[in-house]
C-alpha cells in the first residue's frame, strides 16, 4: 500500500528537490536574501552546536587548544604562496573601503576611505596562522604547536546549495607545526582518524578514509586525506579533510626553529577541517520521505513530548503529567550526557506538532492525551521506524514507567539503527570487480544511483593523471580517494593498462 | 618592604602600559599584523570559551535559541533605517569585489568582479535579523521570537586597544520580537538582569545596572540599558547593553503580525549583547602587578600542577605522584562542574612555569618536588593572595589529602575574594554628595583615579542635554547610566539647576 508522506516530494521523484524540501520543512535553514549566504535556523544551528561540542571534546582530548585569528587577511599574505593563492584567488570576498557616505540619498563606499592594501575575507587561515606560528616558534622546545579555530569563512561560489556549498560557511580549522616530517604525518593521520571515528560514532555516517589523488589536493599540500560519505543518491560527499603541508607554508611564512643540534630548520605543518557541510551529509544519508532523521547523539532535543490538549479543564492534568515525565527523562543519561527532553507547549494543534517533530527528525516523539495521563501511559513514535509493515504510523502505547526505564536504551537503538542502515547502503553500493574503462563507464550509466566503483590503478601523475581526470570528467565522474583499508592492487590500471599499485574510489560527487 | 613583581610595569606607574603588559605576559592576545585585529591566544580564548558556556546556558535557560545569520549585509538593508545607519555608517568594512587577479606580479581586485551592490561586514545584525523576523512572523501565535547569535562583527576603529576596541571582535547578540511593548520591555530588563547576575557571579565583576541617557542610546533604540564596571584606574567600562527598540526596526523591516483581534500590528523588538570586551574588564578589575587573576569560574584551568623535575631518576616518581593528584582533583566538583586541573609537563624550568601561571592568573598553582612527593604533601599558591605580609611568596605546604579535600572550597574562596575586593573598590569610589558643577569638576581633577560621581539631575533632553554633554566632554567626562537602584533624587539638577528627577552616574570611560 502507498503511504502519504509528510514531504511534498520523495527522494525517488527528485533527489535535489527532496533535499531542499527537508531543509525547509525541518526548519533547518533558509535563504537569507544575501547572495550565497543562508540563515541557519534554531534546529539546524542546534545540530551544529552538538557537532561542535562533541568534536571539540575530541580535538581537545588530542592536545589541541582553541584560538581565534583575524577574519581579514592582507593581500600580501597570499602573494607569498603562489600555489595556495592560485587555488583560492578566484573566489574571495575583497574589502576595499572602510566607510560609507550618503550620495544622492544612497549609501556608497566613501572614495576617501579606500584601503591602501585590500583585505581578503578569509577563505581559510593557513597564511595568517602561519605568520603567527613564525612569531611563536623559535626553538624545538616550542614545538609542536597544536591549535584549532572555530570560525566563519567565505569562498565566493557561483552556484550555491544550502549546507553543501555556500559563500559563507562555518567550520573548524586545525593548524599544527612540528619538528619533523614523521610527527607531522602522524598528526595528519591522527586527525583523519578523529574525524572518521567522530563522524561514524556521533553522526552515524559511515565513511571511507583515504588519500586524495594529486589533482584533488588542497592548494599547497604535500598530501591530502579525506573521509568520503555516500549519499542516498549514490553520490560522494567529502565530509572532512586532513592535510600534510610539508614545508610549503613554513617556507612562505618563515616558520623556523633551532633544532636540538643548534641548526635552523623549517617546521612541518598540517591543517584539517570539517564544516557545516556535515549537516548536508546528515540530511542526505539519514533523511527519508517524511523529513530528516537526526542521530540521537547530535539531536538538539532527543525526546519531544507533545501534549494533546483540548482546551478543557483536563488539559492542566495532562500538562502536569507531561512536565513530570520531562523531568524524569531529563534526569537520565544517554551516551554519557543528560538526556535532552522537551515539552512542546506551543499554542498549536497536537497533530501539527507531531508532524513538525517527525519532519525535524527528533529521535523519539511521545504523545500524551488525557487517556494516557489517566492510565499512566505514553504513546511513543520512533523516528527510525515510523510506519508499521501495514503502512500505518507506528505509535505504541507503553506504560510510562517502562518508557522511562527504556528511554536511554531506545536512543542508543535509534543511533545504531541509523548507522546500520547507512552502513548497509554504503557497503551495498561499492563495486570492486570492474577491470576496464568501458565497464566503468557502463556501470555509471546503467543505473540512476549506481554508487561508487573501487578500481585498481597505477597512480598516474602529471599529464597522465590529467588524461584520466579528463576522461572521468566527460563521464561526470571524479576520483574520491585511495581507501586506507583497500585490498592490495592486482592486475592492470583500469585507466592506463600499466601495472596497478593501489585501488582508488570513483564516483559522482557533490 | 618592596616586592619585585612579575610585570615590567605596575598599575601605579602607567595603567595603560600595565594593561598591555598583562595581555602580553599572560599570553592572552597579540597583534595580528592585520590592522585593528588581534590574535586571541589559547589562554585568552579559553577564558572566552568559559564566558560563552556559562552565559549561553543562561541565555538558553531564559528560552532563547541560537541561530546564525549572514556575515554580509547588503547596503540597501541599512538604507531602510536612517538613524541606525547614521550610527554605524562611518566605520564599516565594505566588500566591493569577489575575485582577485594577478597584475604585474601583484594581486589586485578583479575589475570584472565588482559587486553590483556592495556588502557591509556586519557591525551588528538588527537589519538582517529584522528581515528574517518579517518572514517568520505572521500571527500573534508566532510571537515571541527569542533568538541569539554568537558571532564576529566588525566596526572600523581608528584607535584600537586589545579586547576593548578592536576592528573585529567576538560577541553574542540577542534579538527578540514581541506582541506588546510591555512584553518587550520586560525582556529588555530580564536580559539586563541576566547580564548583571552573570557578570557578578561568574566574572566576579561588580557592576551598576541602569538606563543610558538619551545621548548614549544605541542607534535606533527607544531605551538602552547598560551594566557599568569600574576599572582599577577608576574609569567606567560598559560591560553589556540591552535595548528596547520599540517599532524602529519592525517598521523599517516590516515585522508585522495579525493580533488576536485580527488586526495588523507592528511587533516590538529588543536586542542585547556582550563581547570579548568583557575580558578587558576582567583584566582591569582583577589584574595586579604580577599579572592577571582569573576568577575560578571562568579560568580555563583552575588548578595547575607544576612538577619540580631535576632530570634525575626521582622525576618519574614525582610525575606519577602529580598525575595521580591531577586525576583526584579532576574528579572533584566546583561550581557544579568538574574541576579543571592541568599537569604542566612542558620541558621548561619549574620556576619559569610557576611564574607563567602566576602571570596567567591560574587560581591555584600547586608545586610538587621530590620531598613533597615522598612526604605526601603539596605546596599551594593562592593567586588572590600571592604574598605574605612580610612580602614573601605565600607558598604553603599542605598534606596532599587535605588539599584534595579543600580544593573545591578553595576555588570558591578565591572566587569570593576576587569579587569582594572588586566590590569594595567600587563601593569606595562612588561619590554621592556632589551638588554642583564646580564641585563635580573639582572631584575629577583632585585625584588621578577619582572613580565616579552619582549626582542628581533633571534628565534634560535635546539641546539642554547637548549642553550638559558638551560641558562634560570638556572635562573628559561622560554620563554612564541612571542606576536602577539609586536613591530618589532630591534638590536641584547638578547641571541645570532645575528640579532633579533622578540620579545619574558620571565618570571617565573606556
Amino acid at each position: 500500500m502507498s503511504i502519504k508522506h509528510a514531504l511534498p516530494v520523495t527522494r525517488e521523484q527528485d533527489f535535489a528537490a527532496w533535499y531542499q524540501a527537508v531543509i525547509t520543512e525541518a526548519d533547518l535553514a533558509e535563504d537569507s536574501g544575501v547572495r550565497g549566504c543562508m540563515v541557519i535556523r534554531p534546529w539546524g544551528y542546534g545540530i551544529w552546536e552538538r557537532i561542535q561540542k562533541l568534536l571539540d571534546d575530541r580535538i581537545k582530548a588530542t592536545g589541541h587548544d582553541n584560538c581565534y585569528f583575524p577574519l581579514f587577511i592582507p593581500l600580501s599574505y597570499f602573494e607569498k604562496e603562489a600555489e595556495h593563492v592560485d587555488g583560492f584567488a578566484k573566489e574571495m570576498a575583497v574589502v576595499t573601503h572602510h566607510r560609507l557616505i550618503q550620495q544622492d540619498g544612497r549609501l556608497v563606499p566613501d572614495p576617501e576611505a579606500r584601503l591602501e592594501e585590500p583585505l581578503v575575507v578569509r577563505p581559510t587561515s593557513e597564511t595568517v596562522i602561519g605568520a603567527a606560528f613564525s612569531r611563536w616558534v623559535q626553538s624545538w622546545r616550542d614545538l609542536p604547536v597544536l591549535i584549532n579555530q572555530w570560525a566563519n569563512v567565505v569562498r565566493w561560489e557561483m552556484r550555491t546549495r544550502m549546507f553543501l556549498r555556500t559563500s559563507e560557511f562555518l567550520w573548524q580549522e586545525g593548524h599544527t607545526a612540528h619538528a619533523s616530517e614523521a610527527e607531522a604525518r602522524e598528526e595528519t593521520m591522527r586527525m583523519l582518524e578523529v574525524y572518521r571515528d567522530f563522524v561514524e560514532q556521533c553522526l552515524a555516517l559511515p565513511v571511507v578514509a583515504g588519500e586524495k589523488p594529486e589533482n584533488e589536493r588542497f592548494p599547497g599540500a604535500v598530501a591530502t586525506y579525506s573521509i568520503e560519505a555516500m549519499m542516498q543518491d549514490g553520490k560522494a560527499l567529502q565530509a572532512g579533510t586532513s592535510h600534510f603541508l610539508g614545508t610549503t607554508f613554513s617556507a612562505a611564512q618563515n616558520i623556523r626553529f633551532q633544532n636540538s643540534a643548534g641548526e635552523q630548520e623549517l617546521a612541518r605543518t598540517t591543517s584539517w577541517g570539517v564544516s557545516t557541510r556535515l549537516i548536508g551529509g546528515v540530511i542526505m544519508v539519514h533523511g527519508d520521505d517524511d523529513g530528516l532523521r537526526v542521530p540521537p547523539r547530535i539531536a538538539p532535543w532527543q525526546i519531544v513530548i507533545v501534549p494533546m490538549l483540548r482546551e478543557t479543564p483536563e488539559d492542566e492534568a495532562v500538562l502536569a503529567y507531561c512536565e513530570a515525565l520531562r523531568r524524569d527523562l531529563a534526569r537520565l543519561t544517554a551516551f554519557g550526557e543528560p538526556v535532552r527532553a522537551l515539552l512542546d507547549r506551543r499554542p498549536v494543534k497536537a497533530a501539527t506538532k507531531r508532524w513538525s517533530w517527525v519532519k525535524k527528525g527528533a529521535p523519539l516523539v511521545v504523545e500524551v492525551g488525557p487517556r494516557d495521563a489517566a492510565g499512566e501511559a505514553v504513546s511513543v513514535i520512533r523516528r527510525d521506524r515510523l510506519y508499521t509493515e501495514a503502512g500505518k504510523l507506528d505509535s505504541r502505547i507503553v506504560p510510562r514507567a517502562d518508557f522511562v526505564a527504556q528511554a536511554a536504551g531506545l536512543l542508543g537503538a535509534v543511533q545504531d539503527s541509523l548507522h546500520g542502515q547507512a552502513r548497509a547502503f554504503l557497503d551495498g553500493h561499492i563495486r570492486r570487480d570492474i577491470a576496464d574503462k568501458d565497464a566503468l563507464a557502463a556501470f555509471f550509466t546503467a543505473s540512476d544511483r549506481p554508487g561508487w566503483a573501487e578500481v585498481a590503478w597505477a597512480r598516474p601523475t602529471g599529464a597522465a593523471l590529467d588524461a584520466v581526470v579528463a576522461w572521468l570528467k566527460a563521464e561526470r565522474l571524479t576520483l574520491r580517494n585511495v581507501p586506507l583499508d583497500a585490498a592490495p592492487a592486482e592486475g592492470a590500471c583500469v585507466f592506463t593498462g600499466a601495472p596497478a599499485v593501489e585501488r582508488v574510489l570513483v564516483g559522482r560527487s557533490y
